[in-house]
């Protein structure tokens, strides 16, 4: 028998003891040994709910008890968090958690005392909730090196613009329906921000290039600039706008990116849509694969966790092998990635198109019947510190999104 | 070092060899040891090729030299595949497969031999080619119970369907242009009559239930009877027809088949197109899961097998558990299994619509300005052998394709 104690009993805390208790035979099979649940950890009590015979409010109780294997971290945030992970580690018991502020920060050096002490550090639900996408990269696309992820990693963003594109809508009129349906949060900074998009971009990229991206590097525009008219301009054109967390190897440089863009019905995340997530991966010899499904909730989340306290219950004695080295891989400045610019500008297109012609080159013009006093254009591929440059020489700027090419 | 035999030096077999070649350095990194590439095995000669230094054309070669951890095989069929596979395993070797008709006949009695063994059968790119979803069934879906799989499996037939569609193009037409660009056979059989996604959906189900799915007793359908005229009422009906390998658990049944499906834009399949293959996993907590990417191809299966080949030497010494029991699973008659059809009948539809609500009950009716002389029609849901006993009291039906609900 393999015990295990969950530590924070809300969402996904409750959802991982749900999901082992539902499919307890199917996953003790699979685990090769009986999970049990031997303490739930929570400040609040749960009266009348079976959870009560387990639940215990301090920590000491679970890190002394050298009968629990497995810790399931469910609470978020790097405190106390990161001391719980450290002290189980240190303590031989492995630690799976679906936080994803501890894993981007503390990822390495807990992956390191993990391996010393022959246990697991796991995080499968940190990216992607229950979308199998860390162990892939750590495990199956081994024969690739990766050049590239694109991810729409964050559900609430995506609910957003999902809900503008098919809809008409404007950005504050949705988030504040998503935030009634509990889509978002009361403050929703880290989703709409990108932060929290942020942080799974560079734990995903940690792993594919194997050194650490610190994602205080990583340049994070989110989605509050994004209004009605330029999913106007987007259809017109055959685009929808996404947020992205990107990263990319061009030649030895590295590149990560958080941002909005603009992408055609030839990408498959196209058609990710809703709370939904997808990461598509670009290996040298396995082309492009996409992985796709829910990327929050509480039981995709909690099946993600499971998952890996299968796996630990699986190498109870082993450590399997992470490769995301505690060296800082340095980002090149994206000011030098070069990409299509999507730009609106105020005024009339017969009298502007010169100017902007001799500042941008040869752009391609669109305009929208119902907006008179302005138009799009969509520049040639440019590096982000030219269009910068450009953009300076220009006047009435609107709005500018990048466009991601297939 | 870890010492690699190839069994083939084709396609797959050549790009198995280039791929190790090529990310050298990545692949050890990942492996934990540098991988040789010792021996290759084909029975012609390759003069010139850098190959020529390892060839061997007698299997003892390899099967008799204790140094050869790794066997690969990249020949397909089972004769002498599945000879070589046992002897390899008997031997304490570790055999990586891309072969899906040794892994669908031989596949539970192979893994029980290499569990005795303490060794390693894989075969990751029997099934999708490039798509991590092997491992991603056996190790990443560990919490869930597995209620239904749905997968585009066979490249060529998704070619010969997409290119329909986009063009009006016929069936006979787009198959001949497959044949010249290489994507499909001379003989088309395996392919578009649905045999080759038959024995994936068998591998696939095996894994996801746990027990054997033989393939012979999987209903297969395959394209050949869809017609351009098909794809006209699809569109129509906001449809597109994609060939799917299917199972699904119904209470304590389980149903499998391979049958052209019509889907709607909702299905995260509909958007799989030309040679790729996606691959839709609903669990039971979880939710839906799809996988998607390259599903042949020389350097993606290679990718797969290469994979496999890094798995297999990070578990030198053990076993990677795999539950895939020789206890056969019992699919129950198709016949039970309920959905809608779409359905193409001779004649005025003003003149026949009361006798067939009088047979099928409340269909939906549609009809083509182009095609006068017949129209089509949605049943009801309705099981297998209800639509069959119906379709009997009717004449003129001219086609029948299942419809899948999202």
């Amino acid at each position: 028998m393999i015990n295990v104690a969950v530590l924070g009993y809300g969402t996904v805390g409750s959802g991982v003891v749900e999901v082992l208790n539902t499919n307890k035979e199917s996953i003790a099979k699979r685990a090769g040994d009986e999970i049990n649940i031997k303490y739930v950890l929570d400040l609040r009590d749960f009266p009348g709910d079976p959870v009560e015979k387990v639940l215990v409010h301090d920590f000491d109780t679970i890190i002394n008890d050298d009968e629990v294997d497995i810790v399931v971290e469910a609470m978020g945030g790097t405190n106390p968090a990161y001391k719980f992970a450290k002290a189980s580690l240190e303590r031989g018991k492995s630690y799976c958690t679906s936080n994803k502020e501890l894993v981007a920060k503390y990822g390495p050096e807990l992956l390191e005392l993990a391996k010393s002490k022959g246990k697991n550090f796991l995080f499968e639900a940190s990216v992607g909730g229950g979308i199998p996408i860390i162990r892939p990269l750590n495990q199956s696309l081994t024969a690739d090196e990766i050049m590239e992820i694109t991810g729409i990693l964050n559900g609430t963003t995506n609910y957003i613009l999902t809900k503008m594109s098919k809809e008409g809508l404007d950005f504050d009129t949705v988030l504040k329906e998503a935030q009634d349906l509990g889509y978002a949060e009361k403050n929703p900074e880290a989703d709409v921000e990108g932060y929290d998009a942020c942080r799974k971009i560079a734990i995903l990229s940690s792993l594919a290039y194997g050194e650490h991206v610190d994602y205080e590097d990583i340049y994070t525009e989110g989605i509050t600039k994004i209004t009605d008219a330029d999913f106007k301009y987007a259809m017109k054109l055959g685009y929808t706008i996404k947020l992205f967390g990107k990263s990319k190897r061009v030649d030895d440089k590295f590149y990560a990116m958080v941002a909005p863009f603009m992408i055609n019905s030839d990408n498959p995340l196209y058609s990710v849509n809703g709370v939904l997530n997808g990461i598509l991966v670009k290996g040298n010899v396995i082309g492009d694969v996409m992985f796709y499904g829910a990327g929050a909730g509480k039981l995709p989340t909690a099946s993600a966790v499971v998952a890996d306290v299968v796996d630990a219950a699986k190498h109870i004695k082993t450590n399997i092998m992470t490769i995301w080295s505690s060296k800082k891989l340095v980002l090149d400045d994206i000011k030098n990635s070069r990409k299509q610019f999507f730009v609106r500008v105020e005024g009339d297109k017969a009298a502007r198109l010169e100017e902007i012609k001799n500042v941008f080159g040869d752009v391609t013009v669109i305009s929208l019947e119902e907006l008179k006093d302005e138009f799009g254009f969509i520049t040639p591929v440019m590096s982000e510190a030219e269009y910068e440059a450009a953009s300076l020489e220009v006047s009435g700027i609107k709005t500018r999104i990048r466009i991601e090419s297939v």
